[in-house]
């Protein structure tokens, strides 16, 4: 009797083997699978030629914006989803207008004209432009240790880089956007007349960087001019200012912001064949900064989010949740469709298991940043190996995406693709963030690796450690 | 006693921790501090700056391959190193000529231009051209197969793609560059007038991608044009048979073969404190084919191997052993330099117990593959911990750097950077291949992992798993 039960603990444990290894081999195809279709017969790339090239920069509230809404939804009903709609937000609208101009003049009768551009939600400066001294500071700190004396009637150049040694740079862009985003609404509360930002960059160039800004509670007639300038002019102000620190800056520029205009989110599902209640979201931002075409963003993160599901269209793969993809309108300067999607989430008492964004730049992909618990990370390292063909190896816990933000709480798992990112903020937001910019392969191979994922948060859930491939735990 | 020894016992523990963990402390702040001094303080981007836009390309035998050897041994002297000198070498000399040029004839009087350049190493076309009907193979099997009944008088066209859905560009690129090395010695075989050979690039453009082919023993009579064509226009050249099978290619090339010419491997060396006759080579290829200058292939990995001497002397590391960077001449068209070096390390009995060539372009590195035993390469596995943070993680067994592989056999250890290979192939040996290309914080992060590395062998060898941070094994 007890060699009977060896023989039929043997027996199952060899069974169970197999079943796992099975599994592990059918997952492994399906990666292989979503890898080639990807690679040999993406959409993805033909998508954003045409977002960027035929459309173009997508700042919110502008006609090109709701250019991207129709042709996206278009593109988005030719894949034979289960569903396709949009999902209507009120969005800011801001006009950068026209003839940015700004010159530094050193000494009488000699003015260098310099590289600046509007942030985005700035004033605009008086009609005949602007003039004042320059004093520069290296952040917020400083700027308070100076007080109204050295500050009224000044122009504030924030000049802190993005500090070239740390590794990580969305951690470098994190230590110095507050600059950008705050300038304005410190410096006029010492009474500063404008302030001029370094731009966000590693590359020392003269392309300005535009981006998001905020007055904060500051009424209206106290708003200041706030405008980026290039990383080498701000170089070249800064030296100058070593030479002469009386020296005036003049800038000119006409943006201006406008009442809420209606604009959309949109969305597409596959809806799941056994859990349909179970939601997982994979998304981009449809809205871009006006100064480039928005490829690396964030055109990559949207036609790669559509890519998913029409990668699981073209693998036969069934889900059994319910696949929806989010193209998220107005990320970059209120994040008013993030917000909408997650209050309707909630209204709706819909069940997110899992939300995927994609806002990074489509370089070659690395890995995946996770909101999760350690339960659940633990789970998705499990799957690690099965990333390994790829180059695909960086599982961190950590940040996700802004859009998907506001869809934590819960057991929500949400996270971030995360490509290369050394050359990222060369592009971001200024007039380099174009087609020629983003590399066909490394778009696709951040699809496919998308795809990758949620085809296995989809089949094996976050819940539960047992029900996955074994061999993998 | 027994609670005596009890004590001395977890005292010699604590002291042997202590001493590991200092150990490992101590070599987590010099990678910091070699990474820093690259990204703050870096001279390989002004270095590559001067190789390719001064200079310009570089290929073997032409003046600006020996204003390369002067330029790099001269700014090695400025290193202050402990030694400095030129290895001659005898390397091809070849000319690409003036005005390469080539048409699709469809149909009388309507021809089309497309872009060809001379593979290194061709004979030239007849001075007024070659002009021939095509035949499009896919391989050497399929040319065989035709025979030298379709074969005799025609041009031979090879268009087999690189594959896109093979993720290691290299594995991909070596599954078609037979077409091009050995494609022009077969075809003559079977009486062929000439062959064209589809570009290896995974992008679909207009530029010709050159690189070395071989006639073998074919006797001089015997040798055929050969030339690449852009994968755009072997697009088209191949959709045109389709349409026309007796269309007519015409091409023509005035390249030239000369006799030897005398040249230079650059090296300079660090010499070892402890021990000085056990040498670590680091190095890339100072030659480059002659479309763009050279900048990926290989100008990044010459300045990242005189950067690795430089942040050693920046750093204060005092190496035991000698660190000598090797600068190769002519690995593009014959490899003279890496056979020369590798020769005459032999005939001095010189101990090479390692050596890490930078020959894969100046993209973020992603990690190394080495050629070592099981043993060595499980040192080696010790250490990953220490690259972590900089998000270098590619640690295999597998192949290492052309130039470096004559110093294969005994103990001797060979490495190849990893760096990200997806968009490679797009610039690789092309017009395409310049400057602008590389990014200065990725070339940077190039070099400072090849100095962490070259510290972590310099400091505890291969030899011995004892030897090192234990906390890391």
């Amino acid at each position: 009797m007890k060699k009977l039960n060896t023989l039929l603990l043997i027996f199952t444990f060899t069974l169970a083997g197999f079943a796992q290894n099975n599994s592990v081999s059918e997952d492994s195809l399906m990666l292989r699978k979503l890898y080639e279709q990807s690679l040999l017969n993406g959409k993805s790339y033909e998508w954003l030629d045409h977002l960027s090239n035929n459309i173009g920069g997508r700042l919110s509230g502008s006609v090109n914006a709701e250019r991207a809404v129709k042709y996206t939804k278009a593109e988005l009903e030719k894949l034979g989803l289960d569903k396709v709609w949009l999902q209507p937000v009120m969005v800011p609208k801001w006009t950068r207008g026209v003839q940015e101009y700004a010159y530094v003049q050193v000494a009488e009768g000699t003015t260098t004209p310099v590289n600046i551009t509007a942030l985005g939600g700035s004033v605009a400066t008086p009609e005949t432009g602007l003039r004042a001294e320059v004093v520069e500071v290296h952040g917020l700190e400083e700027l308070a240790s100076l007080g109204k004396e050295k500050l009224a009637g000044k122009i504030v150049f924030y000049n802190r880089p993005m500090q070239p040694d740390v590794i990580h740079t969305f951690e470098a862009y994190g230590g110095c956007v507050d600059q950008r985003y705050s300038g304005a609404a410190e410096a006029a509360k010492y009474g500063a007349a404008g302030v001029i930002v370094r731009s966000m960059s590693h590359k020392i160039d003269k392309y300005p960087h535009t981006g998001s800004m905020s007055y904060g509670e500051l009424p209206d007639e106290k708003r200041i001019p706030a405008a980026a300038i290039s990383t080498q002019d701000a170089d070249y102000l800064s030296s100058m200012l070593k030479l002469n620190k009386d020296l005036s800056f003049y800038y000119k520029m006409n943006c201006k912001n406008y009442p809420d205009v209606e604009s959309y989110n949109v969305i597409g599902e596959i809806t799941g064949s056994e859990n349909p209640e179970e939601i997982i979201v994979v998304g981009g931002h449809l809205d871009s900064w006006d100064l480039g075409d928005g490829s690396h963003d964030d055109g990559a993160g949207v036609v790669q989010s559509m890519e998913v599901l029409r990668l699981f269209k073209e693998s036969g793969i069934t889900p059994k949740k319910t696949i929806r993809v989010v193209l998220f309108m107005n990320e970059e300067n209120g994040l008013r469709g993030g917000k909408k999607y997650a209050e309707v989430a909630t209204a709706k008492n819909e069940n997110h298991v899992f939300a995927l964004e994609s806002d990074s730049g489509g370089f070659t992909p690395r890995g995946f940043s996770f909101d999760a618990s350690p339960q659940q990370f633990q789970k998705v390292q499990s799957w690690e190996p099965l990333f390994k063909p790829y180059l695909i190896h960086y599982f961190e816990l950590g940040g996700s995406g802004a859009d998907i933000g506001p869809l934590k709480g819960g057991n929500t798992v949400l996270a971030g693709l995360r490509p290369d990112s050394q050359r990222y903020f060369d592009y971001h937001h200024a007039a380099t963030d174009t087609f020629e910019a983003v590399n066909k392969r490394e778009l696709e191979l951040g699809a496919a690796t998308m795809a990758s994922l949620v085809y296995l948060v989809d089949k094996y859930g976050f819940d539960s450690i047992q029900n996955q491939p074994d061999i993998l735990k």
